[in-house]
C-alpha cells in the first residue's frame, strides 16, 4: 500500500476530463496545477480532445507514454472505476476523485467498487465527491482556488468552501498554506490520515482540522492524542446548535455528537477550539507563529488610547491579566519615553510614536521580565513597525494589531506576514489569539 | 457662528505648519488634501518655505491674497491662538487644530483662549489634539491615511485610530466613506454636532459613532432619540469591563458609565451597539445597505453545506429562525433545481451551483413570500452572483456571505460593494450582521 505521503509527493499527474472550456471543473483543475507551478509531467486526458492549454491531450490513461504517480479525476461517476484500473496499471500512487454521485446519493455500491480496484494496486483514494489537494511544498495545486504560495498551515477540511477560504486569505497575507485538502467521501483517506501525515511533515507547523462528525471515534481520539503532541492542532467543529446538528446530517449524513463532550476533549489534549471561521484562521497563524507563554500576564503597547482600551476590554474578559507595570520599570519607561506617553497598562506611546519609540519600550519590558507576553498594537501609519518586532519576537511572544495606518499598514503587515509575526487587523482579534495561545500543551 | 456643515462645505484651505518633510504630519495633511482631489484653493503656510508640493508657501494666514474658509492646523500649541486670530480675520468659517499641547496634559487656559478668539470670528473649532477630518462629498481629506471613495457612512470617533481603521477597510472594499470626523479634545464640536449633521446630510446614510464617554448626558439622549428617528446609528462603545473603565480615565479623563444602562438607552432608541470594531464595520455596511426584515425567519441558500451549517448554528444563537420550507415551495424548488441540491432550510444549491441556479432560487423563494430576509451564501468561486442578488435585492432584505471563490470572489464582492449590497467574509458575520438589522426601529 502507498502512503498519504507518496501521493502528495509525486512527479506525474494525470488530469482525467481535462477540458478546453474554462467553466468546466476539468479545466479549472489543469490550470491550477500548471499555474500553481507543478515541476512534474502533467498529462490531460481527454478522448474529444488534442491540446488543453498548449499540453499534448490523451484519449486515455493507457496512452500516456510514461509511467503515471497520480490521476486526477472530473469524469461522470460511471467511469471512474476504469480510470482508477488504468491509473492502477499505469503505477499511480492514488487518486483524487473529485467527481460526485457515489455514496452522497445513495451509489454505495458504486463507491466500493473503486476502492476494491484502487486496494488491488495498493492505490489510496482522496474522495470521491471532493474538493481536491493543494501540497505546496511538491507545487501541487489539484484544486481550487489556486493557491501557490507555501506558508506553514496545513488544512484538512471538511468543507471545501471552509478549507478554501482559509486558503484564499492566507495566500491574500502572502502568508500561504502547506496543505489544503478537502476529504469530500472520505472512502479511503480520512482526517486522521492527513493529522498523522501533517504532524510529521516538516512543511507543516500547525494542523487546521474542519470536522463536521467524526466516522471512528477512537482512531480519531488516538490520533490527536499523539499528533496534539507534535504539532499545536486547531479545529473548527460546528454544529453547536440542535438546527446545526441537523443541518449536518442533511449534508455528510454524519452525527455530530455532544458538542460538551468534545469540548472537554480538546481541553485535555491542548487542541485550540475555534469559534468560527475568522477565529479558525487567526487561530492557526498563532498557533504556528509564536510560541505558547509561561503564564497569562500581558503588556499592551500601543500607539492609539482608543485602541488600547478595546484591547484591555477584551482581555479582561478572556482571562487574560492586564497588570500594572512595576514601579522601576515606570522610572525607566519615564527615563526613555517622551512627557505625553502614559506610563500604564495599557502604555500609550500616542499617535507620533515612531518605530524606534517602540523599539525602545519593547526593550525595556522585556529586560524586565515581569510580562509573559505583550500585545503591541500600531493604531497610525507607523513605518519599520516590522523590524522593532522582528527584533524581539524570539525573546518574548508578541502579538501584534495593525490598524488605521492606510497604505503603510498594507505594506507592514505584509512584511510581518512574510515573517511569520502574528498580526491582526483588531485588537480584539489579537488578544482572542493570544488566549487562543495559552490553550495549547506543547 | 459658522455651522459644522459651513466648516465641511468650503471652498479654500490654508494648512498651516505645512512641510515639505514627508514623516511631518503638516505634509501629510497638505498631502492628503492635494491627492483627495480638493477642487478649491489651497495654501500651505509655513514661514520657512517658498513652496511644497508644488503649491505656493505663505509666511501666515495674513498673506494669503484671498479670503480663507477654513485652516488646518499644525504648529506647537503656543503658536494656535495666534492662527486662529489671523484665519479669523481671513474669514475663516472654521479651524481642525491637529496639535497637541492643551486640555490633555492640563494647559487648559491655553485651550480657553483659542475658544474665546473662535468665539470673536463665529468660528468653529474642531479639535485640538485630534485626527482630522474628511468630508468625501467635498473631496476634503484633511486627516490621514488618504481617503477618496465617497459611500455612505458617517464617521464620528473619540479614537482616530478606530475611525481610521473603518475609513482604511471601507476604502479598500471600494466602499468609501461619507465622513471621518476624530474629535480629539472636543473644546468646541463634539459627537453631537456630527451626528446632528450627519442626520441631515444628503451623503451619510448611517452614522458610525465611536464614544469613550459621554460630556453632557441630557444633549446626547436628546441629540440621539432625534437622530435616530431619520437615519440608523450603530455604535461602537468600549470600557464594558472595571479595567476598560481606568483605560478610558487615563485616556480620555471621562468617565464611561455605567454599561447596563448604556446598552438600555440604545434598545431603546433602536440604536445598534456594536461589540467589537469588526462588528462596528459590518453593523455600519448593513443599516446603510439594507432595510429591516419585517420578522426574523430566514432562509439560508447555499452552495456550501459547511458554511449552511455555520450559517445555522450562528442564526440560533442569535435568536433567528431558520424556519423550515413549506411543502408549496418545496415542490417548487423540486421542480426547478436538479436532484442534488438538498432542498430544506439551509438550502443547499450544492458546489456546482451557478448564478442562474441561485437566480432561479430567489425568485421562487421570494414569490412564496414566507421569509422575511435571506442569506445567501457564495462558497465557490461563482461568476455573476452580484447580478442575481442585485436582481433581488429591492423584494426583500439579502445578506451576502461570499467565501472561497479565490479572484472570481474579489471581483464580485467588489461589485456588491459597489453596489451597496451587504456582503460579508463570513457565514458568522453575515449572520451577527443580519441580527443588527433587526434592532432598528426605523
Amino acid at each position: 500500500m502507498y502512503t498519504l505521503k507518496d501521493m502528495l509527493h509525486v512527479k506525474s499527474i494525470a488530469v482525467v476530463g481535462a477540458s478546453n472550456h474554462s467553466g468546466k471543473i476539468g479545466h479549472t483543475l489543469l490550470k491550477n496545477i500548471i499555474d500553481g507551478g507543478f515541476k512534474g509531467s502533467i498529462y490531460p486526458v481527454n478522448i474529444k480532445e488534442d491540446n488543453i492549454l498548449g499540453y499534448k491531450c490523451y484519449k486515455d490513461i493507457l496512452s500516456i507514454p510514461e509511467e503515471i504517480d497520480l490521476a486526477v479525476i472530473a469524469v461522470p461517476a460511471v467511469i471512474v472505476n476504469n480510470v482508477i484500473k488504468e491509473a492502477g496499471q499505469k503505477g499511480a500512487k492514488g487518486a483524487i476523485i473529485i467527481s460526485g454521485g457515489f455514496k452522497e446519493i445513495g451509489n454505495n455500491d458504486l463507491e466500493a467498487e473503486i476502492l476494491e480496484t484502487a486496494e488491488e494496486f495498493g492505490m489510496r483514494i482522496i474522495g470521491p465527491n471532493c474538493q481536491g489537494v493543494s501540497y505546496t511544498a511538491n507545487k501541487m495545486c489539484a484544486t481550487w482556488p489556486l493557491i501557490k504560495e507555501q506558508g506553514f498551515i496545513g488544512i484538512v477540511s471538511q468543507s471545501g468552501t471552509i478549507g478554501a477560504a482559509l486558503s484564499t486569505w492566507a495566500e491574500k497575507d502572502e502568508m500561504g498554506i502547506s496543505c489544503f485538502a478537502s476529504l469530500g467521501n472520505k472512502s479511503d483517506i480520512s482526517e486522521t490520515d492527513f493529522i498523522e501525515f501533517f504532524a510529521e511533515d516538516p512543511n507543516t507547523k500547525v494542523v487546521a482540522l474542519n470536522l463536521e462528525g467524526i466516522q471512528n471515534g477512537e482512531v480519531f481520539v488516538d490520533v490527536i492524542s499523539r499528533a496534539s503532541q507534535k504539532k499545536p492542532i486547531v479545529v473548527l467543529k460546528p454544529g453547536k446548535t440542535a438546527k446545526g446538528m441537523k443541518a449536518i446530517a442533511s449534508h455528510t449524513k454524519s452525527i455530530a455528537g455532544n458538542d460538551r463532550i468534545f469540548s472537554a476533549f480538546c481541553r485535555k489534549y491542548g487542541v485550540i477550539r475555534a469559534n468560527d471561521i475568522t477565529e479558525f484562521y487567526d487561530f492557526c497563524k498563532i498557533a504556528g507563529s509564536s510560541k505558547k507563554p509561561k503564564g497569562n500576564k500581558m503588556l499592551i503597547i500601543t500607539s492609539s488610547g482608543g485602541a488600547g482600551i478595546i484591547a484591555t476590554d477584551t482581555a479582561e474578559v478572556n482571562g487574560i491579566e492586564i497588570a500594572p507595570i512595576n514601579e522601576k520599570l515606570k522610572k525607566t519607561l519615564e527615563d526613555i519615553l517622551p512627557d505625553q506617553c502614559v506610563i500604564s497598562n495599557p502604555l500609550d506611546l500616542t499617535g507620533d510614536a515612531t518605530a524606534d519609540r517602540y523599539d525602545k519600550a519593547l526593550k525595556a519590558v522585556i529586560d524586565d521580565g515581569s510580562y509573559d507576553f505583550l500585545l503591541t498594537i500600531f493604531g497610525d501609519p507607523i513605518l519599520g513597525a516590522n523590524n522593532a518586532i522582528s527584533k524581539y519576537k524570539n525573546d518574548i511572544p508578541i502579538i501584534v494589531s495593525y490598524l488605521g495606518g492606510g497604505e503603510i499598514e498594507e505594506n507592514e503587515v505584509k512584511i510581518m506576514n512574510k515573517n511569520n509575526i502574528p498580526v491582526f487587523p483588531t485588537p480584539e482579534r489579537a488578544v482572542k489569539a493570544a488566549k487562543a495561545l495559552l490553550e495549547l500543551k506543547i
